[in-house]
């Protein structure tokens, strides 16, 4: 059984289950940390595990990219290549198509475009996308599809949508291997109407489990979270859900409790190396001058290896001397957060407490507003999560 | 007892010895990896203490700037600071001032320069030097010193190398901490005439150590290891003797059949971060092509984690894409390289079979001649190993 449900919130859509794969089972709600290239940055394997991280996502663009599929295939697969044995999902290809790739020519068939590492040509089609998924080997792969940036007037969004469930189609058929799950993207827009046809068509074809593309894309918070809830209650119960491109605290919580089971997002390692930390109260920021002295370490409450280690004032002098442990450290303690927190979700949701501890949550960590909105609206046109791949993006 | 002798080469200047400090025993010859900011570079305590690193050198004149006395104090010195509980050597600064500062101006009272980092001018004397040390705690400390450029006039060496002298007896007559053991540094350039002269008025200042400065700023390697070997032979032999800036593979094997003890080097750890991997037949780099696909470790005869747990193509694949990750792995691997060298010859020399492994080491290890010597002619110029903790060295 690939997905089984453990245990539901009787007061609002959270729910908890188990994802069974061939390289292990996954309690969900997961988060799953970005490997896109085949390295979580700045952290080895054993650091992940020791964080507690459960499944990661590496992602068919950049990996046919570099190192091409002839080095994977080599190593029989991503798993080993990379030296991580737990769970791996890939995404298609399809979003860093559209937001990395340039002069891009979109056609049914599939998408012209050239490489924003060396401006090489290659044309993706379906097919070509679940091949490349194919030789990775993740557990779980993505179905290729067109995720229409948010300024998108609406037939626009429409044909993207409808593109996107032919290429559903053709992927799920182009799809071989039985020792992966296939998932099939909900599309639409924000707009209502839309993404409950793209659920009921997606339905249709029998995925064994469903994404929720297109969102986070720059749109306002509040509608994200509409759409989300809206999109998900359309989705089957007895399937997971997963919520591509979302991961901020409030976010995680708030889109669990719309039956939301997995989730992934560039914001909790990104901002760590911005020297963003994730803390019960909400982001600070190491750089501040107002932890130079501090002997304690980043959060009291945190039990990462960072915090056990070091004091804040060490993570702060290693910023600003732009020392390399620095990103480790920081991203170590940020995607510690963000698993614990999940790992409290979960544990609330089993308790038959998880709207108690979502309104606590709520009135205590401080979401930082203005900076995710304005993040976000540049988000979709730098290439969101992807950006994070070039060259300087994690100085920025 | 500080320094002992264990064994000592009959055919050659080399000796084992052990020397102690408050932080632990260390066998000697001993190669000190830089944690110039108080971090080695991309690596942490554990890393360290996993390749087997036994001292470590911090830098009086960036700790000073960075993070100042002021947050080194809260933690009572750089040992708890930093969370390395090992012995640890600090340079006094003057190397730096000479080499990073700007606006210099050098009296007998000291040097006025301005911060590398922020233009703020700075009055560094052989006082402050030994102040900062002090507030600093590390097990062994050295005198203020000046070096001057490789290029320098006669005139100029011998004012340096008599200035130096000077700065020796106050930074002596300013040291209080008897935990620490004060190091003096012979100068005096190229010239056997000077460095014989200055060996001898530091042997009579009577130091528990001795290093040799100014050298591998820039000259001939011959020139190098003839001074090298001339000074080494002037000091004492009961006292441990430390060459400063010396340590790729082929002068660490040289000089310590000079009878040194003692060195610390970037070269191990930059080379890493441009992706030069120390193999005992050389030196390899690992963008290089030819590894793109190749299973096999960066060296099969290698004990590091880089080697035990990832391919050379994932190694090679990392720093194709710039993932931070590279510069953990193959900082890694070179130090234990380094580490494992000097464990090497520490056994031949215990044998008494050091002219015999020396020999064998020369045959296989090809050095990289060239460009060690282009990149040294640079380096004086650049800030030598300083360079490295500004912005953009590591990417260089």
């Amino acid at each position: 059984m690939f997905f089984q449900i453990e245990s539901s919130c009787p007061r609002t859509g959270a729910r908890t289950g188990l994802l069974n794969t061939p390289h292990g089972s996954i309690r969900t709600p997961v988060f799953m940390p970005l490997a896109t290239q085949g390295s979580v940055k700045a952290l080895d394997p054993g650091d992940l595990k020791a964080i507690g991280a459960a499944m990661l996502l590496g992602n068919a663009y950049h990996l046919y990219l570099r190192p091409g599929m002839e080095v994977i295939r080599t190593f029989g697969g991503l798993h080993r290549f990379m030296g991580w044995e737990g769970p791996l999902l890939t995404d298609s290809g399809g979003f860093q198509v559209f937001s990395l790739g340039h002069m891009r020519r979109v056609s049914d068939e599939g998408v012209l475009f050239r490489s924003h590492i060396d401006g090489s040509e290659h044309f993706l089609t379906p097919e070509l996308s679940i091949e490349i998924q194919e030789t990775l080997g993740a557990d779980i792969i993505m179905a290729f599809d067109e995720c229409a940036p948010f300024e998108a007037d609406p037939p626009a969004i429409r044909e993207a949508m409808e593109r996107t469930h032919r290429w559903a189609e053709r992927s799920l058929r182009r799809h071989t291997r039985n020792d992966q799950a296939l998932f099939g993207i909900v599309q639409g827009g924000t707009s209502a109407e839309l993404r409950t046809e793209s659920a009921e068509i997606l339905k249709a074809m029998d995925f064994p489990g469903y994404a929720i593309g297109g969102l986070s894309v720059g749109e306002p918070k509040g509608l994200m979270y509409a759409i989300s809830k809206h999109t998900a209650a359309m989705l089957p119960p007895d399937k997971p859900r997963y919520l591509m491109g979302v991961g901020s605290p409030e976010d995680l919580v708030e889109c669990i409790s719309h039956g939301i089971d997995m989730f992934d997002c560039a914001l909790p390692t990104r901002t760590a190396r911005n020297g963003g930390l994730l803390t019960p109260k909400g982001r600070i920021n190491i750089r501040n001058a107002r932890f130079k002295n501090e002997e304690g370490p980043v959060d009291p409450d945190c039990d990462c290896y960072t915090c056990r280690t070091f004091s804040a004032a060490y993570v702060h002098h290693l910023f600003r001397c732009e020392e390399l442990l620095a990103y480790r450290l920081t991203t170590i303690h940020n995607l510690r957060f963000v698993i614990r927190l999940m790992d409290r979700i979960r544990a609330a949701i089993t308790d038959g407490t998880f709207p108690e501890f979502k309104e606590h949550f709520m009135a205590t960590y401080r979401p930082t507003d203005e900076e995710v909105r304005s993040t976000q609206k540049r988000k979709w046109r730098e290439g969101r999560e992807d950006r994070e791949s070039e060259e300087d993006e994690w100085r920025a």
